[in-house]
């Protein structure tokens, strides 16, 4: 492969450590689409015959199915995808394999295949992320107006509404959809042409390839085309940010079904049970998913270890992106399908959570912003009363609306009987009407919104 | 300031882990803003008086005025910037003071003080990228057509020019700057009015806070408004990715002032002496900026793991965002100084890059081309003739063009007296026309492109 | 400082990127412990005079009761802790400052005072741990027959007694502390004499030096010990798997202090209010030392990539480790402060522990153990049944020992009366006499098997 | 599996994300090494009878064999290796196989097979270092006294030998050697017979079990058992440290075979060509090792991502844990193993370090301390009069020993002859005789001393 410079051998372990072609066979469909590319352009520029294109146009064809079929010989002695693919269209078309390789290098051609597939998984992304949405929006509709606690420190704070909370992964997700359309954006640049760094004297049209491969535009500059991996670092964040996300929401779900919270109930398909503890349902797959954010911010982390310092151009370093991104590209997808399963089937317990929302002096606040709004007192004044009346409450071991209006006038005399409506958890979710708020008229008019933006 | 809610005191080491102070009191100008935005609203919408209003709106001025003069008593006992803030303005304006917490919470405010503040930052990174590219685009234009070693695997590949390789950082510092500009894009929303979770019961106007803090729109859930640290993140990604390139050419710059190397000229200013041996002449400038990677991906898996796994919505455990953010700003805006100041009087040492240019065969591709084009070879037996050629010659210890034509023609006999025209190191440069490439005409092409896109 | 070697100052930018005393001043001590050992050192072997030898060892007592007196004058143009210190000691003492000097190097000498700060720093994490390790130890012999709910999954699993979920915590903590200790002798080696980096040739005595300052021994190569940080990252490894311990703790703490499991009270002095909702009693230091991983392992992270790659043997680059340390150790000691403080304080809730144990078919493994046992069925066979009776109870909203006889016999004929005994909580405790396991007898073994230990 | 628990079956993707047998089919060994000690020790009990445990036994080395043979039928709806081998073991040897799982459950199951393999790895890992020291050596003993130049920041600094750098690598790799003794040391106590979490009620013999599997002691605390993964963090930590070493060496090796250093040539067998430059002779092997950093660290902040802030005990995310230890674990032993290949067959160019060695004043220390030595100087003041003759010599174009002394003397008067003594680079390495110092005699004393203690 190298020709005639090397006297000795391969050792087993460089074969080992040098060869690609046990996890870079997964670019075979981008490799055979990117050399046809170039095939087709190559004759179009007259660089090669028309014959010649032909031929290897569709002796790659011949490759591509033998690969999709499952009997293609991969050789880890030929090390890399590219390297196989053409040894193999040698064999079946002879000489002209041999001019495929004019005015392009290995170097191009990785960053081509490498570029595509990332750009297909930023477009999985987008859908996997539109798909839990959607999911997320049933559960927001059907529970719009379901009263559940709003949680800070997981302590009860304020009553909030099931749809409301659903509907806040759904902006995280919009965000992370966002991140991902514009990695997409930004990547989508064709590298074809820029040879082994230097570009090349053959009168190539990179335009036409860029074109032919869906890429927007070719690169700018032959010598970064070659040594950037910014697309699989950015596709990594992206995918590191929506880990996080699907980490706290599949927190929340561990913890909503411990036996203590009972706030959902899984479905029996997403967990599983104990192999000696009987009675055990547990929460598999929302563990799993929580975990995921381990492996893509690893990921994430090895890929800027590899490139920090690395002086231009192409370094061998870099053939360690491919596994990085691969497993964080499976982790994201599978994790993203898992949860829109979970979220598709699991069941709110409507109950449980109307009486946690109204435990735990959960319509506080409310109590406070009446005394401003109603009596005019300042809110840090206000703020002041409330507590007193809450230690009050804690006091009886009871919670505020059980007081009497009595007793709440011990500590603020000009308290009426008419803050007694705003003490209910219902009145509480109903009042807050301001824009983004918990109110079900607030959250239906965002599931709108979003059913819009998606349609 | 908790009310009358807690009988024991708080400990000190609880003071010492649980105050921010320390650290988000450069948050005061933020916080102060989206005060006087907040009490504006209130007064426009009749929740406070207009005369309130004004109170609040000319004593936050004063205590601008007084933190700005370096005269303002920060208070570890009031824990965080804006108990220190609502504190002083108390002492300032008295009771209206009390007025200004109505309708928001510390779990918006701090959220949209925050905000702002990586606003300003991105605006800040943009800035200073510009102001790097300029310089390299300084450079690239007085070099445009000084050729030097083109390296992969830090070996000679090919020739290409001084400019080209300035403006592959170019290239890489232009996607860094659309990444600021798509994250600022993306957190120019504005929390303020989400309250302390669920939003508030009071009439406000969140589009109107918006807009005066010069946000695009207020964001559309509370829940995620206060649980949200996407922003953060995801400028730590894009600061890091910046940083990264910046690690790199730090390296190129360390390696290429070393004696074997001499192809840069560092100016004084950017180097340091040693204390026991007087030649030294150290790159440390270069050295630090090569190492600020390790602090800004350090702060980026920081807050990755802090947010990892949690409950909605506002955890204390938040309140680490904000030192690293800081951190690694500040990192990235002297690194982005530094280099640019570096770049800025840097001296290319032009004869001794020509030289290193034309040894180690870097013609042997053209030579390869030259089978292609001219004889009509495949590229792969082309590049087999060219390795017997480069062995021929390092076993004689001379260069491609030290190589008789005899000599060749025992390696392929069709090899004529043309191919000297095309193992001159100029004339490699020149030839490589292709979009993007090294040619002087593609770099100054791409210098004009560049700074019609920076006017 | 740098000798007559510079023709032009140093630029502001440069002074705020290259000066190192805003942090490094925190090695004062050190670096004036490892001057004195030095000048004594040099004295003793006749290459400075004994009375300059002694103004040197004055003179820096001097500086060092100025500086911990809070009226040393630091100045940033002097860049470090080192030539501030050796200025002031030129300004005291006259020319035998300058004598200082001879035979070391800025490169060995800041090895020398990182090294001791950090290996200072173990014994701090030593202390500190075994403080908490006392705590847990008080709780886990009040408690030792407490019985709570063990979970796996967060889900019930069987029941095991407070004082074993304590002892599980000390494990984890003896064994960071084995970490410390051991990175501890590791690091424990002198590197001053190493010089810049090649040795000297003064006839020094690098034995003395290192036997003054408490290390075992000098190091063995000069090159290494200027360039080694192993002391740093090991340090920062056995932080981050220590400030996970606290993280899974205090993990458990905000869960158990919520409403919904009310497993555990939290002092006052350890949570806090919301300045909105007056009912709050938020665990926030439980949830800021969960979020201290982050910072430690940002740290970790941060020094790991400074070093990546880096030749050797010193460059600046490695002056990005103090900041790390520092921030790192400052953390961990104060996480592991209050969690002590908080295990000292907090209280069990009993009841609900005991009622929760007891909920869940908590009890089914004793089940499938009572049938392997009795009635000799296999394991697997046990389970089965388990699993069929669990569905029973399920089905008819009750637990375990709430089903009589005649319906357990309906799943498997064998059942007698006797396996009542199996299903209640405080037996199946009792039961697990198995070495390590939560028998009460056990976990005071346990617990006195560390009073030993800790004694 | 989970018996009649569950009325509906798992789903594609829940296959997909919970299912482990696709890696931790790599355990098999090690879960029949546990699962036979159980047996046996379950029959010396009495809890089983001695002819099922023999059963249980003999059939277990039918399914190693079958393994091992590669003709087991691995089944990903069995899930695991416990489950597969365990349903293999039924197959064969009938209902006895249902009684292994006896007081035990996956959770001390897993936590042993696991714990055993990262044994194993620590072995080879100190193996695998082993074996680089010893090619270390030998290049230390071949070049004692072959000069080089010493950097820091990559500038020449002073003059030292081959063989001192190459020890600087043998002390850094001992210290790892004494990082995984240590972790091996701690990890190495037995989580068999924690059961699910809580220990058993059956008489089981844990010391027993520990002790046939080569363990210390058993585990004191069943629930830090089973949810304890420290050790494979310190492996990770360990492995880390390790590869950030190697990855300073390959670098080194990557600058010193470029054509500009030539300080080395490394062997054929690692290194590779280019598909399109026919002369290139890259370094690939030295890159791929330096990258390797890259995921071992990322493995390191995965597993810590993964276990932060899991509450006790056992939960599904650990299952993360395997892949990421494995990868790590090949790539290191890899690393080690391609390095040691290297520096085998790489042979220094004498020649060129020699002359390098000699240049760019590198004896400028050697001047300063004669000053002091001979003149009696203070070293801050020999320092700047040697600073102003390396200007001199700059100036003029030529290095320090060329100067004449009428010249130098211009500088400082008290100059003499005698000063050119200490100006060879020969004199200057062999006079740096402090200990751990460049002096040949120096690197052959610790090459000694490392030889009797790997003896």
């Amino acid at each position: 492969m190298w020709g005639g410079r090397f006297a000795s051998g391969v050792d087993a372990i460089m074969e080992a450590i040098n060869a690609s072609i046990g996890f870079d066979r997964r670019l075979y469909a981008q490799d055979i689409a990117g050399s046809r590319a170039h095939a087709a352009m190559l004759a179009a520029q007259g660089i090669i015959s028309t014959k010649d294109a032909e031929a290897i146009r569709e002796g790659l064809l011949t490759v591509l199915s033998e690969i999709e079929a499952g009997n293609f010989p991969f050789r880890t002695e030929l090390e890399d995808i590219h390297m196989n693919v053409e040894a193999r269209l040698k064999e079946i078309i002879g000489e002209p394999a041999g001019r495929l390789h004019t005015a392009r290098s290995r170097n191009d051609q990785v960053a081509v295949d490498f570029r595509l597939w990332v750009r297909d998984q930023c477009d999985q992304a987008i859908e996997g992320i539109g798909a839990l949405i959607r999911a997320l929006l049933s559960q927001a509709e059907a529970g719009a107006d379901w009263v559940m606690p709003g949680f800070t420190h997981l302590q009860t704070a304020q009553p909030v509404t099931w749809g409301h909370h659903m509907m806040a992964y759904v902006e995280m997700l919009g965000r992370d959809m966002g991140r991902f359309q514009d990695a997409r954006a930004r990547m989508n640049e064709c590298p074809l042409g820029a040879a082994a760094l230097a570009g090349t004297g053959f009168p190539i049209d990179r335009h036409a390839t860029a074109a032919a491969l869906g890429f927007d535009r070719p690169t700018a500059n032959s010598l970064d085309s070659v040594s950037d991996r910014d697309f699989a670092l950015e596709f990594l964040g992206a995918a590191s940010i929506c880990a996080m996300h699907l980490s706290r929401f599949a927190e929340e779900l561990v913890i909503w079904s411990s036996a203590q919270f009972r706030f959902v109930r899984l479905p029996d398909q997403w967990t599983t049970g104990s192999s000696i503890m009987p009675q055990k349902k547990n929460p598999d797959a929302a563990e799993l998913i929580r975990a995921k954010i381990g492996r893509i911010l690893g990921a994430n982390v090895a890929l800027f270890t590899v490139m920090k310092g690395l002086a231009l151009t192409y370094s061998k370093d870099m053939q360690e992106d491919k596994e990085q991104v691969f497993d964080a590209a499976d982790s994201l997808m599978l994790a993203l399908a898992a949860m829109t399963g979970m979220v598709d089937k699991m069941t709110a317990n409507r109950a449980v959570l109307a009486v946690a929302a109204a435990s735990g002096f959960s319509t506080a606040t409310d109590l406070a912003d009446w005394l401003v709004r109603t009596l005019g007192l300042p809110f840090r004044d206000a703020h002041h009363v409330t507590g007193s009346l809450v230690k009050m409450a804690e006091d009886k071991g009871c919670d505020l609306p059980d007081l009497s209006l009595a007793e709440m006038q011990t500590v603020h005399a000009g308290i009426t009987g008419d803050v007694f409506t705003v003490l209910g958890v219902d009145n509480s979710v109903r009042s807050r009407q301001s824009y983004g708020g918990t109110a079900p008229d607030q959250v239906r008019a965002q599931i709108a919104r979003w059913k819009e933006r998606l349609a």
